[in-house]
């Protein structure tokens, strides 16, 4: 490892965008490692609040308190109250509220993986046994509803004078519910339609990274028609990270996921690769349906080899087409952004989302 | 049975007060009967309007959005709802605003239903198969996320004059989680102590009622003394309504109960009937505490046998006379809020629920 990498992995920025900046370096993209450092230092402050102000968050102690903090704790990437950062930036200001809309976004974030690993049964999230395994379904449960509340509490507060950032809130958290309910319906079986994979995606990835980006530019007074722009833009941006979100479950790095390879593979979920795949080459899918039923008796390395098979079908390469047009679409949103760094920071978010899938 | 009683069981009220008011004309308490018929005129209007826009509300057709309204069809005694309406017309009006409250009152009960029957791993309610048997926990966990955005929403809309009325409600779902904590903490050992069990029955029981009455006096345009005690007058009457609901479980009608009979003894759960018998008799502990081990292996009849000895050791004479405390507390609380048909109406339901016990 060199020193400049030496430089960039231990650094205190880790918790928020240490790791994408961390991988731009290994990789020796040096020129999207220092755009990222860049977009780091300018909102800088606002991050350093907001990692502050999730640590500051420790009431009573019980399990269901406990459960609620155990997610903050391991820290994550940070990326949707970056992304709330860099919207109210866009105003070329820093105003007040936004580090209540960041804290926000995380905690309903935080709150949706909790309710996430009761239902799918999660072991392991951010490399750490997750919260109901330590705690147990029901305080993981319960975590997740207070989360829930104290966010609507923190948008009330940023947002006071503009109501309409929590309405636009509630309605994000109804679109991810309501996707939860799509993906529900077609459990049990490989639903390989890109609709409802879509329709699902925009629920339940999407809709938040959208709102995170609209309630930004709200507090940070930007005009109407920004503000909807910047939502597209979160819209994209959440799309493309899912699609890279699954391009790594099928060929990412067991420890910078934190969780087990082809998770999604062997719980019968449809992957954007997946329904590339099975579109250009439908004999793969006995094989694919074997993954997820419990009762078969498969060799080893069969696994690898259906990866192997999907990427054959060229479903990577397809993937990584989507995401690449999701991101341009992104870009294209930020058109009606007024220009600044911050705007330049959000443009480089979206290659860095990409980078992730190599 | 005769025709009045007919005449009252077969009314289109039975949906709300007309278990309670049936109930009392099968006792030949007519005097409360006719009492509880007034208070069901008094507010007619808007608790016809209440059952048309909970049966309105009927979202998408999934998984999810059936789950929640799953137990919205199963009318329950909807005594969250009436006390916000008989709160608000304490100001002497029927304002606006009063029907959001109460359908959002409802919601959060029916959301923590929900949740709770998740948790507790419950199989009926009301008389019927729980959501979560129906269409599974998942489904359960994101209808109560749904049921309490939905909430949220209306009373934005209800109270939209009035910050202070949300506030209050995310404060009260607060102290409802936060019971809920306390609880999980002394599951699987009986946790008989009167602080710890007050503590759960204001956070998980009181809470609610307190907040559906000050609401109601909130949006009825009362004076904050007045809100303030009926918000009082809910958390007694909240305690007394769960009391009563532990002597209910022990030796109430499976029938009009809607789910099993003891179902807090076999699950250990400390109820205010057990705490006073234990306190009476410590040692009855060990044959209670077998009932809820689920390797015991115990005679026919054991179960009756411990709660005639929980009746014995006095434990339901203690829990009517802390039940009537309770009310007559709430009773008091009443002094500061202007006399009046609806003050007369709030003072009937005290005595309904504690006729609930006989």
């Amino acid at each position: 490892m060199s020193t400049s990498v030496q430089q960039y992995t231990n650094n205190p920025r880790s918790g928020t965008l240490g790791r994408l900046e961390g991988l731009a370096w290994e990789q020796d993209l040096e020129p999207l490692a220092v755009r990222l450092g860049r977009v780091f230092d300018l909102v800088a402050g606002e991050m350093a609040e907001l990692d502050a102000d999730l640590t500051a968050i420790r009431p009573d102690d019980g399990p269901v308190q406990k459960s609620a903090v155990h997610l903050l704790d391991l820290a994550g990437k940070r990326l949707r109250p970056l992304c709330v950062a860099l919207a109210a930036r866009a105003s070329g200001e820093a105003p007040d509220g936004v580090k209540d809309i960041a804290v926000a976004v995380e905690l309903i974030h935080s709150a949706t993986l909790l309710h996430d690993d009761v239902v799918d049964l999660g072991d392991a999230r951010r490399g750490e046994p997750t919260a109901r395994l330590v705690y147990g379904n029901a305080a993981s449960i319960f975590a997740g509803d207070w989360l829930l509340i104290e966010a609507i509490r923190r948008v009330r507060r940023g947002a006071r004078t503009r109501p309409d950032v929590l309405d636009a809130m509630l309605d994000a958290i109804d679109r991810m519910i309501g996707a939860e309910s799509v993906q529900l319906e077609g459990r049990g079986r490989l639903v390989c339609d890109r609709d409802t994979y879509l329709a699902v995606v925009r629920g339940k990835t999407a809709a938040l990274f959208a709102w995170a980006l609209y309630a930004g530019g709200r507090v940070g007074g930007l005009p109407e028609a920004a503000c909807k722009a910047l939502e597209a833009y979160g819209s994209h941006l959440g799309v493309a990270f899912q699609v890279v979100d699954d391009i790594l479950d099928l060929r990412g790095d067991e420890g910078t996921l934190g969780k087990g390879l082809h998770a999604d593979l062997r719980e019968g979920k449809a992957t954007f690769p997946l329904i590339a795949a099975l579109e250009a080459r439908p004999s793969l899918r006995p094989a694919v349906e074997s993954l997820s039923r419990e009762d078969a008796d498969l060799p080893d390395g069969f696994c690898d080899k259906v990866v192997a098979s999907i990427a054959d079908a060229g479903g990577f390469d397809a993937a990584e087409a989507f995401a690449r047009a999701e991101t341009d679409a992104a870009l294209t949103a930020l058109n009606a952004v007024p220009d600044g760094p911050a705007k330049s920071a959000l443009a480089t978010l979206c290659e860095a989302v990409l980078r992730r899938a190599h």
